[in-house]
């Protein structure tokens, strides 16, 4: 028995961390079957076997593993078919594609998306994810921070020139086909779409018709999400 | 016979490319021997056989190989001990980490390092340098953003970022050991290494601690390089 536990908000089926999506492409990416167990923030009780404070974990039989790089580092240590990576050299450039994709596509998004991931909580959730993350935003609300998303994504589109640049002349950002990551990258645009009508990326842009490309894999596993 | 062409300044042995840099470290990395044929700007026949206008070129027997990231794909191609990637999904992430390395590396510090290397050049050339790179920089001549490039180190340094936090968990970008992304980022390095007494890295920071390792290769291939 398979099972990934991810973050959900107050409705169980807006199921929004860019994290668990990451591990969720990567289960499909391996053809294995699994369960997905949402819960809310303040739900920690059901993994704390698992040693981990945050989500996504992933218990694969009596194995549990924590941190989406480390699930996809897991799920190609004892998968063989499928690589997500397929050398050591790969594995090792991934660390720094993960930190990019953190720093940039993930931490580019949040103060534009922040206050619309709080909408989704519970007030007990809310006020736990408020304390929390408003910090980072030097005295300002969640709520300003998303009042200046306007006059901020010109800057985050820009950020992405990397990923534009590499999807004028491939398919994918690992190739001819997906592999990790296209999920690492895709987990923060799974997030923008889940949470928010707010869309950080232009309907011409080169990274729009990827996206296309990947809500389309695995029978539509990212274009079926429930989103706000 | 193996041969690289590479730039260099009115002085010869002043070899300044980062793309010649990435192929040099490329052949190091697959234990090959080649010879370094330095040309200026302006001295395109010895290569015109290429079909390329622009260096580094690789001339392997009688294949002749243009673009540091075809050199690489290239020898990986070519000579299998070594690997520069070692999977499919790693060259694919490398067209990425290519263009990172390009905008962000060799791109950021372009606009602080192009009046260093003009004035390594012959008139001629540096005529032809200042005719084709000036017109990037807005009506500013390229002494103009060198005298600014100390208010722009700052910016410099915090788009590194992704490097910085991955070399905190590992020695190098590929992992254990040195491939194909390190000497790519290291280019950018080598460049401003050779033309520059302008370092645009603190002492301090781990990309620093990673670039003497990275000094250290292949006998010091990159630390016995002459600078100005």
């Amino acid at each position: 028995m398979r099972q990934l536990f991810e973050l959900c908000g107050n409705d169980r089926d807006i199921r929004f961390s860019p994290f668990a999506w990451r591990a969720l492409f990567c289960l499909a990416h391996k053809g294995l079957e699994f369960e997905r167990t949402p819960l809310m923030f303040l739900e920690k009780d059901p993994y704390e076997a698992s040693g981990s404070t945050a989500l996504p974990v992933l218990k694969d039989g009596e194995t549990w593993v924590t941190d989406s790089l480390d699930i996809a580092k897991y799920l190609e240590a004892t998968y063989q078919d499928n690589p997500l990576f397929g050398s050591d050299v790969a594995l090792g450039q991934a660390q720094f594609l993960n930190n990019f994709f953190n720093q940039v596509v993930v931490g580019g998004l949040f103060p534009m998306l922040a206050a619309d991931v709080f909408d989704l909580l519970s007030d007990d959730n809310g006020a736990y994810f408020r304390k929390t993350r408003e910090p980072n935003f030097g005295g300002a609300t969640l709520e300003q921070m998303r009042d200046k998303r306007d006059s901020m994504v010109d800057a985050y589109r820009a950020s992405l020139n990397p990923i534009r640049a590499t999807l004028g002349s491939q398919n994918f950002l690992c190739g001819d086909a997906p592999a990790w990551a296209d999920y690492a990258a895709m987990g923060g645009f799974m997030w923008a779409k889940v949470v928010s009508k707010f869309d950080p990326i232009a309907n011409d842009d080169p990274i729009n018709a990827w996206r296309e490309r990947m809500l389309d894999l695995f029978d539509g596993l990212g274009r079926s999400a429930k989103t706000v």
